[in-house]
Order: C-alpha cells, then structure tokens, then sequence
C-alpha cells in the first residue's frame, strides 16, 4: 500500500535508467529497492532525492560509512519513519555494523530520547557557555 | 524561566553532593550544567538520570566519544529539544568534533529529514529482504 | 488491528445514524471510511470530530477545497500519521491534485523538512524583522 | 516576539469579551493568559478553542482535574510545545499536583521517550493479543 | 518484520531467563510480549530497560497503576509509536481503564495536539507568571 | 545563542557573496536573514541549501508562491520549528496571506494535529480504496 503509483516499466524513461544505473553502479548491486522503484513516478523528485543522498551518504568525506548510517538511522528513529528505519539499519550493517555496535546505537538513541523528553518538561535554561554564535 | 524550581543549595543534600562529586570526576571540571543544577529538584530522578547518560556515554564502550556525542545531537535536532542540542554540541565539540565534521553532520541529520519526510509521505512498502528478524 | 473495537451494527444507534448521515450527504457518497466506522466506539467523540472536520475542510472558505487537503496531508506526513497520510493523500487527489501537483508538494515538504532539521540543529536567533506580536 | 499581532483593545469586540467573561469565570480568576490574548486576532478561532478546551478540561468528567493536566502535559513535552509546557505544568500544579508528583510524572514521561525510541528502532511485530478492533 | 532478529532460544542464556522469570513474576503472567522476546538479542539492554520499566511503572508510587498507563500511552501516541501504543493501550485496559476513560483519554490526548500545534504555529510569549525556576 | 559561529566578514568569501548575491536578486531585496548569515560558516552546506529553497520556493511551478509559503508554514509548525514558523510566516504575509487566511491556516493545521494524534492513538487500519501503490 502506498501513496503513489509504482510505475510499470520505469526504465523505459531515459532519466530513471539514468538514476538506477547510478544506483547499481554506485552501490555495485543490481538491487533496486522500493524507493527509489516508487520514486520513479516523479523523474525530477528522483533526480534530486537521489543527488542529494549519494553526494551526502556515498562520496568520500570525514565521516566514514558506517558511521553515516548510524547517524541517519538515528535521525529516523527519532522521526518514526518505518521504511527509513529498515533500509538505513540494512545498510549499516552491509557497512559492517555489528549486532553489538547495534544495541550500543539504540542504547544511544533511547538515552538521547529520555533525555530530550526530560528537558523539554524542564524547560531549563541554556547555560550562556554553550553559545558559539557571537 | 523553567517548570521546577532551581534549589537554593542543591550540595547540602549528600544524595545530591554525591552525584555533583561524580560529575565532576567523571569530566575532569568543576562546571555543573544546568540540567543537573534544577535536576536536583528531585535526588531520586537526579540519580537515575546520570546513572543512564554516565553509563551509556561516559564509560569506554564500542563507539568512540565523539561520534557518540554527534549520535546524542542528532537525535536531539530530529526531536527538536534546544537544550540538548547547545550541550551535545559544546560536548561533541569538546570531544573533537571540527567545525567541518559539524557541517557534515548537519548535512546527514537534514537529508534525513527530508528522506524521512518523503518515505512518510510515499507509504512505500518496506523491501523484504531488510528484514532481520524472522 | 486497532485498539478500539469496531462496533457492530453502529447505526443502529440514532446519534451514530446521524453522524453517518451528514458524512454521506456532506461528501455525496455512501461510503464510510474506516476512521469514522472505528470512532463511533464512543458517539460524543465522534461528533465533536466530525462536527470539527466537516466545519474546516468541508464549508466553503477562503482556501479553496484542494488545497485545504493538501495542507492538511503536509501536517500528516509531517506527524508520521499513517492513516491520515493515505486518506487525505486520497482526499487531495479527489479534489483535483494532479500527479505533478502531488510531487510538488511532496518536494515542499521534504525541503521544509530539511531546513526545519537544519534550523533545530543551528538554533539561530530569530530576526527582529519577523515579529508580528509587539 | 509572536507570529500574529496581539490586539489593542480585544474586549472592544463583544465575541472577545464573552470569551474573556466566560474564561475568568471557568477559572474563578481575573488573569487571562497569553494564549488568549493573542488568539484574539480571530474571534471564531478563539471561541472554537476555548470552547473545545474548556469542554474538555474544565467539565466534570471521568479523569479528574489534575490527573488531566498532567496527561496534557504529557503530550505537550512530547511535542515539545514550550508554552504548553510551561502553561499546562502550572495548571497541573494550580489543580493540586505535588512537586513529588511531577517529578513522578517526569519518570513516567522519559521512560515512554525511551522505550518509544527503542520500538521505533527495532520495530518489532505487534502481538496479536493487543488487538482490540476485530 | 524487525530490524533485530528474534533469539532462537532466549532463555537459554541466564541473564535472558532471569529477566524473563522476573517480568512474569512481576506480571502474575505467562506471557512474555514481542518486545522483551526481541530485546533478548542484546541480553544487557534488555536488563536494563526492563529494570527502568518495572521500576517506573511497577513498583508502587504517588500515581496509581492505570494513570501511570494512561499517561505512558499518551505519550506515545504523540511519539506515533505504533507498538507502545498497542501494548499500553491493552496495559492500560488490564489495569482497568473503561472503555469511557478510553474515550475521554483520547479527547484530552487530541485536544493537546490540537493546541499544541496552535502554540506553536502562534510562538506566543510565555506568561511571566508560568515560571517555576527564578 | 547559536550552535554556529557568525562569520564575521562572510562576503569575503567569493562562494559566500555569490549565494548573498543571488539571495538578494532572487528576492528583490537587500536583507539577509539570520539563517544564511550564520550558514556561511560552511560554505557548500550554505550552496547546497540555498541552491534547494530557490529551486523550490523561487521557481515558477504548479504551486502559487503564497501557498507553497503556507504549506512550509504548516510542516514547520508540525515539526516545532521555532525559526522556521517565524520566517515562513513572515514569508506567507509577504506574499501575501492576509490575517483571515492565516487565521484559517491555523485552524487547518491544529485539526490536522488534532485528527493524527487521534488515529496514532486508535490505529485503525487503512481502508483498502486509498491504495494507490498497487
């Protein structure tokens, strides 16, 4: 079930087979999963969503693989997206997290989540030494 | 301006002093933030709450200092908590964390967020093979 | 699964007929989507929301009936509502959005999402010029 | 600093002053907080919200007064709602909620955070027992 | 579907079989819910989140064993956690929430959400008097 | 009080003062608000945000500007973004959303928070008519 319609032959769009050979070649599996195949209803919305997390997630950076998974998988929990939650913890692992690296990320998250719940009922102030922006 | 009352002199209480005094020796500084200054309100929630966050981030684990401070703000930026964002990052900061890989932390938190507003939107089923649990 | 019970033979009960009667006359067609089968678990709260939808979404305004759904499904996708993410997806598009129109939106949302990540993550001051209250 | 203009003279508008009149005798109390205040730049949604928030919060009902602010609260940490926050704990502390209870209530709250994290990350199978609409 | 898989055998670990005897010693129950069945992949957060939970919600506190539920479930509803939503929901009920409270809980739950977004749509001001820390 | 630092002379940077230039072409006006004044502390982070917004918000689309601006507004206030709802606001007005339309956005938006707080907390299945995916 989902909100837009999976097309029925994508490929025969030039600008998709643009994206997913991109995709294959890019993450060298001939693996295509749901998102990118419903995406494909919107060639420009797949160009760009596409642009946007290779250039952030694939290319070489300071921050290696792994770890990048781990933090969109954070940042998905936290946002209780299903699907993110299940592509992003697969690819953490296909990147070599490790069932113990696993529940030290949630021990992470959870903590972060409790403590996100208690200042936001606190109300504290900020404490003037943490400001970088002057 | 908070929703509990700051106490006068939280370290005349020895439950609190014990806590401060770990504090302390577990960041090598005498600064206690102000989280913990209106925490103790409540010795018994004080406790419990820096048992948690010492255990999970202060004690050597699989996940290096650092990189768990960025997991902590991450969580807090998708969860929207002000407080938690300035101290996690003066701490990720403070554990090393470059102006260049704040950047690109922010880079993964807001693709995310926009992927995770997409997927929300899209409803797509989740692939099968990303299952781990059966 | 859901976490109330459906009611058996809900129109038997006048105020539940009611109801039921208004959304069909309101929408001209007798179909009763699943929200409103489930709600009438309890009769007063079914009319309160009713009554609430039906004033906002369904009487004439000064925005017009597509849009009003298209707003709508941006809070939707925004709050992780499944169900409220495929019915007003279906609503917007019964009230005229195209495709184009929904991968339009869909590319609002996700950019606001970015930069409302981006913005939690900064906490930059507010500019003056952006007060409306004083 | 506000998104909309706090009025000169709301009680000038009769619709305002019945809302205002009926708001301080609900309360038994001449003080109109700021919510009001400035929601009285739109008559219609000031006396819709009041009069949905007063039917639920100052009614009797089931779930006592105070027991009601603190599930209000609840759900305004959650959605990190700052005023909310601050409205609804002096509310819950106006109705009788004892400095030992909000601390109670906090422990309740981050726990939820937590383990709402922790589902949201391992998204886990509902059991069938929980099923209650069949 | 999970992201975690399901131990084969949990209770063949001491640490698991302890955990597990002591939430069915808790409960007065047989049954072990998914949640703690899946946790059981990590023996050392599954002790300590159910240690937190039982204390939390367990032991006997200032709130009584249904609001406590009430309030938990609250939260997570605005947290769109669909598993904690189903299991405090029938948590909540076992401890003797009617099916009227069930309704009325939902009515306050939605009308916080309602001015929640409101307030935060609005960024009124808070109200000097709301100020508990000074 | 920021998490980043302000650049203090940040149009010394060509990539900077090219983005600034094309803001104030792009608006026809010579203010740069806070958010890209603090962004320029990375350079391409500010290029590839810009470059995303323009394309979205300043492009000629199927979408009038006012309304793209209120469907910002409304994932905005969703997500609890206090600078977002202040600058997207002040965006629609100069756009021209009147006061009435605004009153209206609100009461469009807080059903909406309304309604999904109450599916995520009944969890009613999807009817099978909304499927668009198939």
């Amino acid at each position: 079930m989902a909100t837009v319609k999976l097309p029925d032959d994508p490929e025969a769009d030039p600008r998709i087979k643009a994206v997913f050979d991109d995709i294959r070649a890019t993450r060298g599996s001939d693996f295509i999963n749901n998102l990118w195949l419903y995406l494909a209803f919107d060639p420009q919305l797949l160009e760009e969503v596409w642009r946007d997390v290779r250039d952030v997630m694939a290319k070489p950076s300071l921050i290696d693989p792994k770890t990048k998974e781990m933090i969109y998988l954070a940042v998905s929990v936290a946002n209780a997206c299903t699907y993110c939650v299940h592509s992003h913890t697969a690819a953490a692992k296909a990147k070599g997290m490790s069932e113990a690296e696993h529940a030290e990320l949630l021990r992470i998250i959870t903590t972060a989540g409790r403590t996100n719940h208690l200042l936001n009922g606190m109300q504290v102030p900020v404490d003037d030494v943490f400001d970088a922006g002057g």
